[in-house]
């Protein structure tokens, strides 16, 4: 499965509206002038207006007097990341997304308890992989929120993952928990929350998914290296979920995908009242849209 | 740089011998008999002298009267892995290799202290990988043997990777200790051992390389990355070695390169008296080679 897949399957959505906190930014405008060109979302921009439409005259002139934007004037970054969570608050926007602004400052408006967007869930971020040669999509998580999350915080990355890996089309998504090695040793922690995750999946306590671990990266997408080790569960060797048990594992594994083995990525944070694009100026405008098809289909669950 | 150069170097060495432990195995012989084909080394072959003969005859009948190749019985895995050790010991051979022997049984044998290869330094693996369009091998310690290593350990770990790389021909390795992110953290420890790993390298407490972190994958071996996020510094984008934090990270990186970005490999153990081969039945013949033959160039420093 192909990512752009993800796109074909938000274009038949209904038309969404995707808040973008600090929008005037090249980058993002590009993105947004993408999105806007393939019917993907309507946007409320907000942020310093001025340069908005001084960047859109100069660079997206198709932008102008398109009914499908609308720019909101913001006098600082802080003012437009509020402005833009408050609009997702308002349910007047569906998606949030971060443009020219730090995370901490769009963190702390989305975390806040008047007009956040909390919902007593653990945010975590998801990201969904194409890698060449391989033949569905491989979401991975959390690779870049939580630090060293505990089997609690495990347990409600996981269920972000698997609620969006179904809001894309995966009825019964296959979860590995990752670690070093594929049997349980109480000295390494990642295998030991594995184990209990996996037994927590049988209780029905983590549902609309099917869980087994403790499981190596080659046992949990390869079925080859999983016979070789003589590794037989629903789960080895067709992952679609892989549970990273550290951001270090994450991240290693994420920039391995991308720049060596050439993956293309969206990725989106979960857990929130609505889903949130928080993309980074080192991601590509085809990776900025995949993270936006991704984060409207989502919506839907 | 190719993995086959460390082959052409490894058979420019004077002839070495290397003492394999159970090796009354189709895969190990395998590997055996394609390194004497190339002149890479001598074998002592420690195992059940019965089964060997027959596996020979059988399958590599261009190794019976080779005098390359000598055969000792061992009536059991842990004689076997004894003999080997003892040979090495007795610098009779040069290199150990594991054959078909639990890899606990062969530690054991090298951990012993009458007989054993300790040197009082920690033991680490080393692996080195020839990426697909990445144009200079990558080092990457410690995936297999350390959990998680605290500073001390990591400084050999890391001098370990050093010593290795320079006998493969690196002058002064670029060496990168890896983290989620490129700024020192105090909740992330990986950021805070890397930085004193830096500073310890400056003040040459770590001698022979140039070491600076943290980094995370993607500035650590992409200019461009390193660039878009200004950091500038010898190894930033440039490095040949990565320190990763805990057996996780490595694992997955290890795996993550190997199966999805096709990368080559070989591995060897350092830190004892003689480098050591321990490949597992999974490695293919080409890394098994590899293997062997880092730990030849490895012999010479």
């Amino acid at each position: 499965m192909k990512l752009e897949a993800l796109v074909d399957k938000a274009i038949q959505f209904e038309l969404i509206t995707v808040a973008v906190a600090a929008a005037e930014d090249e980058d993002v405008l590009e993105a947004v002038a993408e999105a806007v060109k393939r019917k993907l979302s309507r946007f409320l921009l907000f942020g310093d207006r001025e340069k908005m439409l001084n960047l859109i005259n100069e660079k997206f002139p198709e932008l102008t007097k398109n009914s499908d934007i609308q720019i909101i004037h913001a006098q600082t970054n802080q003012q437009a990341a509020e402005k833009a969570v408050k609009a997702v608050h308002l349910n007047e926007a569906n998606v949030l997304m971060k443009g020219n602004v730090q995370t901490a400052v769009i963190l702390k408006a989305i975390l806040n308890k008047e007009y956040g967007l909390r919902t007593g869930n653990i945010l975590s971020h998801v990201a969904v992989f194409e890698i060449p040669d391989f033949e569905r999509l491989l979401f991975i998580t959390d690779a870049a929120m939580n630090l060293y999350p505990d089997l609690q915080q495990k347990t409600q990355i996981l269920q972000n993952a698997v609620r969006i890996a179904t809001s894309v089309g995966l009825e019964m998504p296959l979860v590995a928990p990752i670690a070093a090695v594929e049997v349980v040793n109480p000295n390494m922690q990642a295998t030991v929350d594995a184990a209990v995750l996996t037994q927590m999946n049988r209780r029905g306590q983590i549902p609309n998914c099917i869980v087994d671990g403790p499981l190596a990266l080659d046992n949990a997408i390869s079925t080859l290296a999983a016979e070789h080790k003589g590794i037989e569960n629903e789960v080895a060797g067709q992952a679609d979920i892989l549970l990273v048990p550290t951001i270090e594992v994450g991240n290693a594994l994420y920039k391995s995908l991308t720049y060596f083995a050439k993956a293309k990525v969206g990725g989106v944070i979960a857990g929130a009242k609505a889903p949130i694009v928080l993309t980074s100026r080192a991601d590509s405008s085809e990776s900025k849209l995949y993270s936006l098809a991704l984060a409207i289909c989502s919506t839907k669950h």
